[in-house]
């Protein structure tokens, strides 16, 4: 069989028919569809792939809610040094949040979308949503939507500000700050909370969703609306808030490093940070220790997101990723994004992986290129 | 166009639209669709129709579970006062109900539908279920279907029962009594909770469902055995017991106003019960101060509802509107009923809604014409 | 009409319809289809039916997960007696599973399958699944797999041995050597946790499901990863693992008559056990008294089941098998079985139902011809 040309990149020995498996699927999407993937296999990169049309291995791609894995990521390593503690009073840090019946929410459960804060009755301007401070100092006022305990639902675009500001309070620091310390440069990760203006030149913005009848038609029969807890969650209670999918391409997003879906990263970045987490990546000791590894694979909260309307499994600020992909091992943690990416790490494996792409799927999540994907790479490590 | 001759009363200045789309909705609806829709927007009314034969504007229908939102406004005026408290143990008002495990219970966890009291083992004769205080004593001495704090399920014929007895341990008084003086006294609202004998003959008895083969099939198909949380949450479990839609068209249901579904009102009375709630009505102030609404637009159970098995947001013993209508405003509280009717108070928009029905939709919920009103009527209230 | 020669055994007066049905099931499933049904109405046998090829009245087969109905009659009849308390903390029992945040899980919450200790990490061969104490002492070792308290779902293959264990630790007896105590031999119930070797000669092995094209496309389409919680739950994460199906099969299962999955019973020995659980059987007093009776008819966990993926209901570790039958009553409690076993006790209506089958159903779960079965029979209870 002739090597695909439209697919760049390397793969390890006995990881070949990802290439292939890539090729097929670059010649089912047809067109214009750009996208790189990156696995790592006990710390070692064996899968290095892009392909289409505006992108290449060094391109760097708005990694949406990919981005709360960094977040968590940093949240993790301060919880391990004894600096943070899941079990603490989120007001404990941050004394103005004991307000409106959170006073004794702890971090465990804000981080397992627990907290009924998923967003402001007045929704957020492109501005105050890209500034982590601005959301968190206005939801730390506010009165949950739910009472903290009766449920939870995903904080699809405040998470990491709450987190985030737990963080500053109690290092005085940004979670973006320790991150680029922790995990881009400790690491050589390409992955950004916060793109420095020399690395913008490498910046692939998303395109659109190619708009059909049948998808509009399928986003107006089902698009729920503006003050129900999904809208609120996506900010469609501001008229005037940017849409999802446009983030990563406003310039303020990617300088702030919004720590809910303002990371920019490739592939590569995604992959790597996974892999720093749980395994010595290039002569460097992994970010976390065995125990912490095991805690972020416990699932927090399980069982009908009453955000999203369909079965969730979080565990501590991280999706219980085995749920969804039949290869996975127990305790697999990561988190996708609605631009189609997918990223995690799998201790039990020992892989990490990472998958961006340049236009915006439909629905906006981990499209099924990953199922296929992560078919071909799991049985290639497993000898074939 | 010419104006609709089936379509009779009043709608202000920018509110003409409601009256087009209330026709094409009797257009659609056919041969005898009789209903009735009011609006009051910052405490005037704006929107005062009603349509068909069998019915005018001072026609009074039943409120079916409506008449919760009438019991409910009452307990959030006594916690207003003081007289009550949300956090308070049932039991610390109602000593015989600490039995059975259900000693813990507080008055939160009531009104959101977690008591697990749904009915009783035998079920209710007519008369029995018509009267809250047997409902009430009869509840008070058993066992919950489910561990209280397992699970929220719809209270559907009960709810009023349990909270007006708490309202009558506390004050002395009954929920009826309250009501006819805070609400329908002093407001002077159409909404009656015990239909003084002088009205009777304003009341307009429902019909039943038009049967056809397509809808007893489903009907088939889908009711719950007698013994099943749903079942008894209908009383179906006493064969002998009432059909739930005829409830208002028993003499004793409207005379006791049994306070889960007991209530008699015109439309106009649902939305100015509701306008009273939260703002100044022919220069009476509100019954509801501003943390007081804010409280009951917190939802405090959602998710699965384990005895109508689909997904319900309750807030204080009233749905969190807002979940179920596009336009709404966050916050929005307000309960339908089995008879089509909707009513409810949106703060964060100033708006008062309430709609009747003659006939039985099918399914008994509030039919798709609350959608189709709701979406001109807020598209007036934003200007046109 | 004819008597159907393929329906052996004997009904009571007015039940002679159930036989009827039977035929007509057996007519349905046609060739090889085997099966037993046997129900007891207050403490007296009323039906006792056999049909098809390699299976007699005192055929016994496996009961599969009805097996936990017999575990859980042991541990309500030590609660009973005040051995045991379902809100003791199971680490008071068994100190060594206060480990990896498991300390505070009470007995209730553990047979309410809310431990979230679904299975182990590697998954279990067939030796280590059918010895309980292997089980116990790996699980009760290990982290859950969600926390405490977050969710509930079905231990498919462990609860038994979760159970078992916490009645060894009180008792220093084994589960199985307390059933065939308190329920074997005191009742005479053809029901063994722990199948005698002379009586091997009267198992019948189940039969594998009828594979069709449609069914393995199903079962491709809807079976979960090996390491989701399903697939744990399943112990699919063993790829060495035994076939649930295959598991009474094994001699060793029958033989330590594993307390989740490895009882052997006929239906008559199912029927009688719930009998004897809540009536006088053959003028022995009944196993429990009332209060008992009701406490394992109350709910504990309702709602969305994670490792099912739909809604269950589960009391004191059984059913609450009125949410799934029609005509039962209220509080009714029981096991079905994978092999499409059903067994339960309808209190209310003195009821005792046992049924087995010989071949797989496809689903693994209790056929639909419990449903018609049971129609019969409620209709024959209540005179016809």
């Amino acid at each position: 069989m002739a090597r695909d040309e439209r697919i760049h990149g390397t793969t390890a020995a006995g990881f070949e028919a990802v290439r292939e498996e890539f090729g097929a699927i670059a010649a089912g999407q047809g067109g214009d569809y750009a996208a790189q993937v990156a696995v790592y296999r006990h710390g070692s990169r064996v899968v290095d792939l892009w392909t289409g049309p505006g992108l290449d291995a060094s391109s760097l791609l708005g990694a949406y809610s990919a981005s709360k894995g960094a977040t968590h990521l940093v949240v993790a390593s301060l919880v391990q040094e004894g600096v943070l503690d899941y079990e603490q009073k989120v007001s404990h840090y941050w004394p103005e949040f004991a307000v409106a019946g959170k006073g004794e929410l702890t971090l465990r459960e804000l981080t397992a979308h627990r907290a009924g804060l998923v967003g402001a009755d007045d929704g957020f301007s492109l501005e105050e949503l890209a500034d982590d401070r601005v959301v968190a100092e206005r939801l730390g006022s506010q009165r949950p939507y739910w009472r903290p305990g009766a449920a939870f639902g995903y904080h699809a675009l405040v998470m990491g500000a709450l987190s985030g500001e737990v963080v500053r309070r109690a290092t005085g620091r940004s979670v973006q700050e320790l991150f680029a310390e922790r995990v881009t440069k400790a690491y050589d990760v390409d992955f950004y909370l916060g793109l420095p203006a020399d690395l913008e030149e490498r910046f692939c913005p998303t395109l659109p969703m190619v708009e059909t009848p049948e998808r509009l038609a399928e986003l107006a029969r089902t698009t729920q609306g503006p003050n129900s807890l999904n809208g609120i969650a996506s900010n469609r209670n501001n008229p005037h808030g940017p849409q999802v999918w446009e983030l990563p391409n406003h310039p303020v997003v990617r300088e702030l490093g919004t720590a809910s879906f303002g990371g920019v990263a490739s592939a590569r970045g995604l992959a790597k940070m996974y892999a720093a987490a749980i395994s010595t990546v290039d002569g460097v000791a992994p970010l976390l220790n065995a125990g912490t590894v095991e805690a972020l694979g416990q699932i927090q909260s399980i069982g009908h997101d009453v955000v999203l309307g369909i079965q969730r499994a979080f565990t501590l600020g991280f999706h219980a990723v085995a749920e969804y992909y039949p290869q996975l091992g127990q305790g697999a943690f990561g988190h996708s994004g609605a631009g189609g990416q997918q990223a995690f790490a799998d201790p039990r494996n020992g892989i990490a992986y990472g998958y961006t792409r340049r236009r915006m799927p439909f629905p906006a999540t981990p499209g099924p290129e990953n199922d296929r994907l992560l078919a071909v790479i799991y049985k290639a490590a497993a000898g074939g």
